[in-house]
């Protein structure tokens, strides 16, 4: 059983500042910890109701702990409205960012994506694309906020999210391009920029993502080698796509041509 | 003044019962009411603080009525966790169903579509790209829920939302299409299609988005000319894209092919 105090301890995690003093994050839900207890993660404790543990009581021997817990006490550390039958405590891992390469193919970067949900989709597409690294500025909605582990869909398992400076984490992928020969180009969505269709991409590339309402920063702009827009129809009047909807896009660009 | 009953029957619009028998839904927000005043829907009334009502007194005259506000009165009417200066009811749109045509491009589809946020962006992304219209099964979300009309951005005024039943609207499209000796395709995202970066579309076309969980139902998938899916990379383990990325990436598809 968990102690009232343990059960104020995985609750606080559901907000930043706990997080990151501990350096734990939560999640919930059947599918999400069963991925994160079959990755590389450290769960340190599962917590469960009794049908659950039973069911899945090899799969919980990967975590440091489990416990089984009442539904009510499951609902009060929730923040989903349905409380699930498991949620787990993870720590939140840490990737250098002096291993991140341009070998392993295109490498997100964003630029203060603000909505959770959105982040969650980003991170869920870029799984799909088979994308090994993210970088977001500081400034963008943290990796580990509920919501954001929720909208990937299990994905934030399996992508290397990284917090850092855009502009020295592509001087030192620019560097190590060169080294080897290459060329590195610095893709970015923006409003007047070149018709993606007609975009040659390198295999050595970073995409941008800007801010939802404000795009690109100035100095982020700077960084690139090429700023690129999705067509939007002579008859349109939007002024703009959702950002998860426009990476989509422009990932999927850059891999049709990469397979073609 | 707002009397307290019309305050409670404009937050009432919040609620789809209402919304239903009244034939209105709420807009709320400086960009959405003023993209609203300057479409072809009919505005009943718009409620904003005095200032707001200052500024744009002459948009104001479209509409039915204007009315000053207290913010307080806003909030107590309003679904924003941030209470907007100005909101406004507005006559839900009647579009004809015999009015769908395929000359002005793609129709997209919707197959019990639920999430709001989704339903929003695919309206917004449908708008981008010219489409005309959208057909959604009853039992998908409603399009003038408060969330769906926030998260279109405006597009809700753009795009002609219709209900149906797609079995029956595709039949009438089919003759359509045929009387002008064309012929119409009915594409379906799904997990097991053509490599959509292979497909031949056609101009005549459809495009079939299914639920976010359960993808398209068998009824519907008989439907198909062909099934399409979205290349995931050999390495990757994920499940599957967003349903509304996965519409925004086909439907660039559609139209990159068009425009090449």
């Amino acid at each position: 059983m968990l102690s009232n105090n343990r059960i104020s301890f995985i609750r606080s995690l559901q907000q930043k500042k706990f997080r990151e003093e501990h350096g734990l994050f939560i999640a919930e839900g059947d599918k999400l910890v069963k991925e994160l207890l079959d990755s590389q993660f450290v769960v340190q404790q599962v917590c469960a109701v009794e049908s659950w543990i039973q069911v899945n009581h090899k799969l919980v021997m990967k975590a440091e702990s489990g416990e089984v817990v009442k539904p009510m006490d499951l609902e009060k550390m929730s923040s989903m409205t349905t409380p699930p039958e498991v949620m787990a405590v993870v720590e939140i891992p840490q990737y250098t960012l002096d291993s991140i390469s341009t070998n392993s193919g295109l490498i997100l970067m964003l630029d203060g994506i603000r909505d959770p949900g959105n982040m969650g989709t980003l991170i869920r597409t870029a799984d799909w694309f088979g994308i090994r690294d993210i970088i977001a500025t500081n400034d963008s909605v943290e990796f580990w906020n509920p919501k954001v582990v929720q909208a990937t869909m299990g994905s934030i398992s399996r992508v290397r999210l990284h917090n850092g400076n855009l502009d020295s984490v592509i001087g030192d992928l620019n560097k190590s391009v060169a080294d080897s020969r290459g060329q590195l180009s610095v893709y970015g969505a923006a409003m007047e920029g070149k018709n993606v269709y007609q975009v040659k991409w390198s295999d050595s590339a970073v995409l941008i993502i800007g801010n939802e309402s404000n795009g690109l920063r100035p100095e982020t702009a700077n960084l690139l080698s090429e700023k690129v827009t999705i067509p939007k129809s002579a008859t349109s009047s939007a002024e703009s796509l959702n950002a998860g909807i426009a990476a989509g896009i422009l990932i999927n660009e850059y891999y049709r041509n990469r397979l073609k």
